[in-house]
């Protein structure tokens, strides 16, 4: 009603915006009008940069990872650790380890995982893709570094089963507390997993 | 350096969302990994939305709010009060208002408040156009609405100076408690402007 006076390419975009994860209706008009006023061409910009996401990206064929060219950057570099896999779920994933700077092996996009109550199965993610890449490949040490999650465990759980018969050794990123953080203020899983994976100095 | 393991064309979109305000890198990678998932094609609609952003906008050439049509919407419906007119900062404080259902006649969108820290003075805002739309125009009263901030009180205080030799009535929005907020949590200059506007019941 009250939204009849703005125009309909004002009002559509504000809509778009809205349709965003963690955006909402008033931060979609913030964005809107914040865009009206930008001096340059920020609107155009962002509108480029959206256009060229699809039609630049795909996946890479041997890590299913997000990439321009295929095999991507990472599948390609001669100089990361051929004999170690990373089993990860989203693309978000490989980006927030490579920062970390704690690996550098090669990884697997699951591309989501295992959850009957939003119907997805094994089948739905690249699970068949990883026990063939692994049952061809030349790996020692598979990480399963889905999350610590109820889904992400039982993905695990799942794989370690399908990986099982390979002789390949399977592990697991450490739970414990996070660095920075507070014990005062810590779940009871997360410091129960902390004690029993407690080590010596 | 960890970075650069993204693709250019995601690295970009991250680039352009994070420039957008309130959006921090964090939020820019996830926005844009959500996009690369979208099914359908919702980065395109976003693209286009964008695209037509400043394409099919302008400001309307009486009140200069953003608008398809000129006059706009507003200004062009003759059910509305023209002997009213509300003098806003920006076009979404029109909304705002209109949300309200509290006003039904004209408005006059500023384009800003007069700010000397900003290097914003009355010659940057619609100001010129304000003073000749009243001389010339029927209004009977004019509300400075602008914002209850150092900026907005200054440029309604210029705007009074300005205005004066019409013999116009000039109105200030009430200054008092929010509704629903808890008095226990209102700063002190609300709490004691509530006192001075204080009404019988």
């Amino acid at each position: 009603m009250a939204q009849s006076v703005l125009p309909h390419s004002v009002q559509r975009l504000i809509d778009e915006f809205a349709r965003l994860p963690g955006i909402g209706p008033k931060s979609a008009s913030r964005l809107t009008f914040y865009l009206l006023r930008a001096a340059d061409n920020q609107a155009g910009d962002l509108a480029t940069a959206l256009q060229d996401l699809k039609e630049l990206t795909r996946l890479c064929s041997v890590c299913f990872n997000i990439t321009e060219e295929d095999p991507c950057l990472i599948c390609d570099d001669e100089a990361r650790d051929g004999k170690l896999l990373c089993v990860v779920e989203e693309p978000l994933d490989v980006l927030a380890i490579e920062r970390s700077r704690a690996y550098n092996g090669r990884y697997h996009v699951l591309h989501g995982a295992i959850s009957p109550v939003e119907g997805i199965g094994p089948e739905d993610l690249r699970i068949a893709e990883l026990v063939n890449r692994v049952s061809k490949g030349n790996f020692q040490e598979i990480i399963l570094a889905t999350n610590p999650t109820l889904e992400g465990e039982s993905t695990a759980l799942y794989l370690q089963r399908r990986l099982a018969d390979q002789n390949i050794r399977l592990t697991r990123l450490a739970r414990g507390l996070p660095v920075g953080g507070d014990l005062e203020y810590t779940d009871e899983i997360t410091l129960g997993r902390a004690f029993e994976g407690r080590q010596n100095l």
